[in-house]
């Protein structure tokens, strides 16, 4: 099948499906169905494949999209851009002081203020756990009430780039690589992914990556294995609806605290360093305090206490445990490598190097992720605009 | 009548007028015949009327539109971008170290090198008392000099974003939401409006805001009252203006030094605070000697001057003088609220939170009211053109 | 002839070339053929003629074009986003923390991670000799690693925007002057140039100008005369290159360290100020070395070494030894114009206002000659493609 036939087979498997995305923000994928997540990954392939046969898939006439970056970002910011550039709207960034955390009347005011044009509204906000998600909603309340009394002539639509409790965009991304490498989601089920916990000297990496892999993963039936060291626990609800995904899928979770264990048979490794829930609530409290003194104490005991699991790395050892050895390396990107980003990290060079190219095909789903939120929240009937273009 | 219909009856009260905008920048409200004030107003409404409905009003194939900001700015800045966006313009942003003032071959000479495919530049340039507009005309001068000879294909719209003098896009907003408020200008013939100083914590607010809504409200037979505490003058020219527009229109203008003289019995209602022009002089004087003791101590002696007129808010006491205690609230935001924003300011919780609706329509006219500024500038035959449109 | 008989001509002419550019990056010009510098001026003539005509010349439905600025800028900064925007790309600026030269695993992730839907790369990376190019060609090495891969869709092509060799957009706007002002190539050749070091108060400009004007006017059968005073070396291999280029092109190449020498009949001068090849070297350790102290000592040095050469000044007098007193000055701009943007600098005020308006002129062809690479590198049918737009 060449490019344009692969697409109108994944348009008549959407037709199959019966999604609800259409005039929603997306925010959470387990907000979600599955319906309402294979469809947007449907759509993003899709586009991917529309794309490389640069048949244009433009929806807009005209209209701003508006991203809010609370944390540094290269990757999603271009992601973004690349995404609404495709779409046909203009990008315009909205510059906050980063470590400041508004709320209340200044959101509500702001979020009017920018969207009398605009059509999306992409936010990461990751940085201080119980914030980002609020945050979201704030901003998503603010529009809705303007777009219901009619001062914005359209409600723009909220698109996840990341907060504290899910990184949907990625884990889609995560996903999409999985289902091309074993060939389909039925060839997911009974599949183990060993989500796991890795060293890094940096500090104060946020949870949602690993909240957005246990909860979407165990949806479409894999063995999802969690492993970190002790004290570096998620947020506990992510837990238990991961472990409700789990069940309903006929997949399984569990929670670990050995690397090896997790790795042992594992179809799928996605080692990745994270901040321990409490150091990151106690951080954006001293954060909110403005106590220097506080976070530098709270730096070093994190790092030292870090330090205690530098074990916890993707070696070819560890990677030998895995099902014939030969597991797929998952990353989200900027991966830290021994010996060249950092001495030690969370992966062993020749690993890395070894999935490279998978990880950058992974990270390159992620523009159309984003556009088929976007385009999923505002066609109606998808697939006949699909038909259009093709 | 739908938003269609009531465009083609804004085209057909276009079509009556005499407006001499085309070719011309947009820099004064009191440069503009009353024509050219309507013209500019209509064609802002229509243009909202048409993205309403989502009918495309793009009138370039290419080209960009450069925004250069001396002063932070969040809706301005978005109003801007969304207006050159619906017209299909690229958006570059021009930024120059804030306080820096260029003058003379600095600015003849930048002004041509970034305005080879530039159609419009947006200048926002309120800080400093006697500068702001006389740069956005040294930048008009330069651009016009490089169309004359040769070197710019064409002649870049120039677009007051906010000068020391006027806020055009500003006071046309709030003239288009007292024009919806009231149901036409004719009705607008002795209404009073009580344009009033009001207190805030902060300092060195622009005058412009004031200075343009008596020069613009007096030109539509207004009942425009000026209040503030003695000492916190305005341009004296520009109560000079305001006088001779209420004589030509039929309306009237006076000053006082207490709001509640000019909030009894007001229709509209202004309430915002500014710094005495005497201080934005010194100011300038200090900051451009780099004298930064000066500044503290210039700011600490404001700060303690502006405390003594804390009785300068727009309480619930004091919108009972107006009208059947009725009057429409407006404000150019963000306003300083009390017990919101700061302890006391502007304007209490309970009054804002009424009006606040009615601040963001205010506010939505912006984007419109640039794009029309341009497009009277660009555009001949504009009420044909429209049509086009529809 | 009117604009567009005069593009008909001139792509008439194109189509008598042989170049080779198609699907090329263009970092040096003395990579490229003489054939491939005469199309890239051609079709940016003819673009600037398009444009003088409102004809639009936009070749992408859609895509991003990264420009990566580690140097400020603003007059290339708008050339590249005016190109852009004319071929009908959305531009994304990279910001990278201008002292920090990142090499390796991150240029090879992070060239991949932004290009998903890139057509283009334009990088300004021109303060340490030998890193500028090589960061530019491993730039393009990741992406065609990528593109190679499938890992992107399309190969985003690059464009030296000023590298510590060569400054291309910039001498190929020198170039399209002078044939504008003699006449065509033909009458360039015996024309005497003298590309002069002059004095400037400012320290560490770069040295791709003269490397690029001393390489690609000896191509053209220009007489090309380096004068600097002793110790301001340029790059060896920049001067025995364009020592063979004069030799095969029927011109001829000559160092002097007199300005009266090279000035003395000279049909063309560049009076421009550069910084000595081995400070710059040394400048470079210093900064990688963070030795702020050290920095500190050789600017010191510099400025005295600069000022014992203040008469490197393009005065009247300076002027009345070139061909009949009458020399056409060129310069990239900004100048250091003498009793306007500093004491004592490059040019007399007199000087520099009788040729400002050609500065302009030679500065306006840059956007073109941008947008030409990359029309040369994407569109395989070049002049089919522009006879499209007639």
């Amino acid at each position: 099948m060449n490019n344009m036939e692969k697409a109108v087979a994944l348009i008549k498997e959407l037709e199959t499906l019966k999604p609800n995305i259409y005039g929603k923000d997306f925010l959470l994928t387990w907000e979600n169905s599955v319906d309402n997540l294979k469809a947007v990954m449907l759509v993003a392939e899709i586009l991917q494949l529309l794309h490389k046969e640069k048949q244009p898939w433009r929806i807009f006439d005209y209209g701003l999209a508006i991203s809010i970056f609370r944390d540094n970002s290269t990757r999603t910011r271009f992601s973004f851009a690349s995404a609404v550039n495709g779409l046909g709207l203009g990008l315009s960034e909205l510059d906050e002081v980063k470590s400041q955390i508004a709320h209340g009347e200044t959101v509500r005011e702001t979020a009017n203020m920018i969207s009398f044009l605009t059509e999306v509204i992409g936010i990461r906000d990751d940085m201080y756990p119980g914030e980002g998600h609020t945050y979201m909603q704030e901003v998503a309340d603010a529009v809705e009430e303007g777009f219901q009394n009619g001062l914005l002539a359209q409600r723009p639509t909220l698109v996840n780039l990341q907060c504290d409790l899910d990184h949907p965009t990625q884990s889609l991304s995560d996903l999409l690589k999985l289902k091309d490498y074993f060939g389909g989601w039925d060839q997911l089920k009974g599949k183990k992914i060993a989500m796991s916990w890795a060293y890094s000297p940096s500090y104060g990496k946020p949870l949602s990556v690993p909240q957005g892999v246990i909860n979407l993963m165990t949806r479409f039936g894999m063995d999802v294995v969690l492993a970190h060291p002790e004290g570096y626990d998620l947020q506990p609800d992510t837990l238990v609806s991961a472990d409700k995904f789990a069940k309903e899928s006929g997949g399984s979770f569990r929670k670990t605290h050995s690397m090896a264990d997790a790795f042992k048979d594992a179809d799928v490794v996605y080692p990745k360093s994270w901040a321990p829930m409490a150091v990151m609530q106690q951080r954006t409290k001293l954060l909110q305090g403005g106590d220097k003194q506080g976070l530098k104490d709270l730096e070093q005991h994190c790092l030292a206490e870090n330090a205690k699991h530098m074990d916890w790395e993707c070696t070819e050892e560890m990677m030998k445990l895995t099902k014939d050895g030969n597991a797929l390396y998952e990353h989200c990107l900027p991966a830290d490598i021994s010996g060249i980003s950092c001495k030690q990290g969370e992966v062993a060079k020749s690993v890395f190097e070894r999935y490279r190219l998978h990880t950058y095909q992974e990270a390159g789903y992620k523009p159309f992720v984003i556009a088929s939120m976007i385009f999923n929240s505002k066609i109606q009937a998808v697939a006949y605009k699909l038909k259009s273009f093709i």
